[in-house]
């Protein structure tokens, strides 16, 4: 513990109160919670405080309120925003302690799991007592529940079951001053007064620190379908889509896109198994469908006979249902190829941006032309979760040690604007996104935000600096 | 128009700014702004103003918070809790001329409408593009989309697409002082800074005056099946749904449970059609099962391949499966027989409330007999969408001119607070459910809320008197 930190009242107060191994200050403070994983330079905070329970973050934020000191919450630290960063004079609240299932309701389907539970554990522990958490992401192993929450999660299948928000009936939180909020609702219907639970969903640990969570948990899907489609053009994705959501209704889970570049480049140098191998039409765009449902025995055999209907209709030239989960897999690696993009493009660009379906393919020309007039030599891929309006822009110059990040930044957020998209659609905006907030909101909505966050948190001392 | 009305400089400045047809005040405020469906007594506000477009929302808000006048919001006027009722010095503002269907992108399976407009004129747009909106209720006639959102409205459907709220992506806002705020998203995926419209929607107009709303549109079912299970006691209703929700699983649109006091009373008094006449057995509890599907072929053997594994499993002893429409309808007319109470039990009182699954038949055992106790004489029935924890209790005393409120209201929230239970599911709280808001709601919660409306709203003009 350096000299600086043990004389800091506010930590030795933390120290009285919380104990040794809650408070972590100077040298003791741990490397990995010097960052999270927004590739921003790493920064050590005055002490990681990480309570066991509900009443030690009320502590913490307590005694960190009456000193006016910084307050970072942080989970799985898998933020790609740069939301978990905190600086050197400001305490890490880390809820790495706070971890495990407290109850699990059948009759309800509810969970109620502690915020620091990763995102995993939660999902198995679904699966234990019959139901499925449908929240997923590429983090699962590393990211906390209350993490999730804080910045809305999404992932692949948010046009069945929604954003991370949507899963949620309560929360227990804890304000900046202490003061605990416990709204532990494990009701479905509950119109008394506010809903309090979407300040803090969302809210990047801006307005309080959940702690707590009752998760809405939903029924295993008794069959799974997956299909992979080529398209002509945008207008035929669109096409598609329509024919997705009547044809298959509510078990549609997943409506992948990936534009030429991205699919060219997952089957070519990421090597993913090219299920169209043979078919070299140049099509305009890739769709993967995937249905869950109930009946193992019947849902393929629709599945097919819809597709077959398409294929006729010429909505779709070519398509390939996954006959074994295997398929199925081989299928889904072409759109999760994605995760292996870093291995030819080191230290790529990664965006994460919001449009209105219609808008998606004039916005990627457009993007694409603006990109190679003003960044020379950026080659760019776009793929995305069009169902929820969610593009992903990968881009990356050859040679660059370092890449031309604001210059790109400059063409794809000022196009969203164009566009009426937004600048993040799943990631949250941290600090890494805080400039580009007007290019999604108007003046009038942030300065609503504003009034909450002086409201909610007058000394400003969750957070800092942090979405506003 | 009153001496006092003309004399009001407020009024003087609204007619100015907005016109006489938008101004109605003193004798011209029409009898039909006088209440809500509350059953209060009714009461005249210093004028009713009905501005044609959002600019004149704002422009009526901006004087009457010069002023310091209460404005109170009125929609459809069909809200049970009192929450449009406008004092007599108090301004209503309806939303009478703010109608209209403004776009409907197929693309992105959104509407957006003017918060004025009636839920059937919304359902029949969205029917007419192919579409279909979810949101339903007895009122839709008369009800506008707007005062839906406000209170978070329900409905029979809430298992499977969720409370008013999960419906709405976007929503402009008109804040106390005049401030249009814009959250007209269309995207299921923005998480660009805190998500504002949660404000809005379930605050009965004490945060913001909704004014315009994005809609998600759901793809029409292409089968409907529908059916009613009688059960033995209320271990056998949960055993029910867990088996509904894993055998049907997206499907499943209604869950209904109706106890035997108000089945009785259905099937007898009220003179709906006894699916189970001729069966004698006193069964514990009838539930309605709504299946929404996409195959009209083949939904309708699956679903009875199902029903009778659980009448083999003895999971359910009877149970009868529509055949048609026409038996469809008869069906839902015994779960729909509770619109008609009024005709034998005039004046009676009814609750809506919400609790955790586990909790609910223990109580209505524990209601029962308290009120037994407490209120002797009173009869009562019990039914709701237990699915989502939602119970409707209707009762009556015979012979009382004066139905017995204050002691039953004692009897229902005081042991709704006992299991865990919520005062108001899906009607919202008003002025009529406002003192029992502490049994629902921690003073932690209150405070929360009390904090948000005063940052919003700091001379308290919006809904004075509603909610807190």
């Amino acid at each position: 513990m350096t000299t600086l930190a043990v004389s800091h009242p506010a930590l030795q107060e933390l120290l009285d109160q919380l104990g040794p191994v809650a408070v972590l200050a100077g040298d003791a403070v741990p490397v990995r919670n010097h960052n999270d994983y927004s590739g921003l330079p790493p920064t050590t905070p005055l002490a990681v405080v990480r309570p066991a329970d509900t009443a030690g973050v009320a502590t913490a934020l307590r005694i960190c309120h009456a000193h006016g000191i910084g307050v970072v919450p942080q989970g799985g630290l898998t933020g790609l925003c740069g939301g978990a960063r905190a600086g050197e004079n400001e305490i890490a609240l880390s809820l790495e302690r706070l971890v495990g299932i407290e109850e699990i309701d059948t009759a309800a389907a509810t969970m109620t799991v502690a915020a620091g539970t990763p995102l995993e554990t939660v999902q198995q522990a679904a699966l234990a007592a019959g139901f499925f958490c449908p929240l997923d992401l590429g983090a699962r192993g590393s990211c906390a529940i209350g993490g999730n929450l804080s910045t809305n999660a999404g992932g692949n299948r948010v046009i069945r079951y929604g954003m991370a928000r949507e899963m949620v009936l309560g929360v227990e939180a804890v304000l900046a001053d202490g003061t605990v909020v416990n709204c532990l609702n494990k009701m479905i219907k509950n119109n008394a007064g506010f809903d309090l639970k979407h300040l803090f969903i969302g809210s990047e640990g801006t307005l309080g620190v959940i702690t707590r969570i009752v998760l809405r948990m939903f029924p295993k899907a008794g069959s799974s379908v997956v299909a992979m489609c080529a398209c002509e053009d945008y207008a035929a994705v669109l096409r598609l889509l329509g024919a997705a959501r009547s044809g298959l209704g509510p078990l549609l889970s997943a409506f992948e896109v990936m534009w030429p570049d991205y699919w060219n480049r997952a089957v070519g140098e990421l090597r993913a198994r090219n299920p169209f191998a043979g078919d070299d039409t140049p099509y305009g765009a890739y769709v993967l469908i995937e249905a869950l449902g109930t009946d193992p025995e019947s849902d393929l055999p629709r599945f097919e006979s819809w597709m077959e209907n398409l294929l006729e209709e010429g909505v779709v030239p070519n398509a390939v249902v996954a006959q074994s989960l295997a398929e199925e897999q081989a299928l889904w690696g072409v759109r999760d190829a994605c995760g292996e993009l870093h291995q030819t493009w080191p230290g790529h660009l990664a965006f994460d941006i919001g449009l209105p379906q219609t808008a998606m393919d004039d916005y990627a020309r457009a993007c694409k032309a603006e990109l190679a007039e003003k960044v020379p030599g950026l080659e760019s891929v776009f793929y995305g979760h069009i169902g929820d309006g969610n593009v992903h822009i990968v881009a990356y110059r050859a040679g660059d040690k370092v890449q031309p990040k604001d210059d790109v930044e400059e063409v794809v957020y000022g196009l969203v604007q164009k566009f009426g998209g937004t600048v993040s659609a799943e990631h949250g905006i941290g600090t890494i996104k805080r400039r580009w907030l007007g290019h999604a909101r108007s003046p009038e909505q942030i300065a609503l935000m504003r009034t909450l966050k002086n409201a909610m948190d007058p000394k400003g001392i969750l957070n800092p600096g942090k979405v506003l």
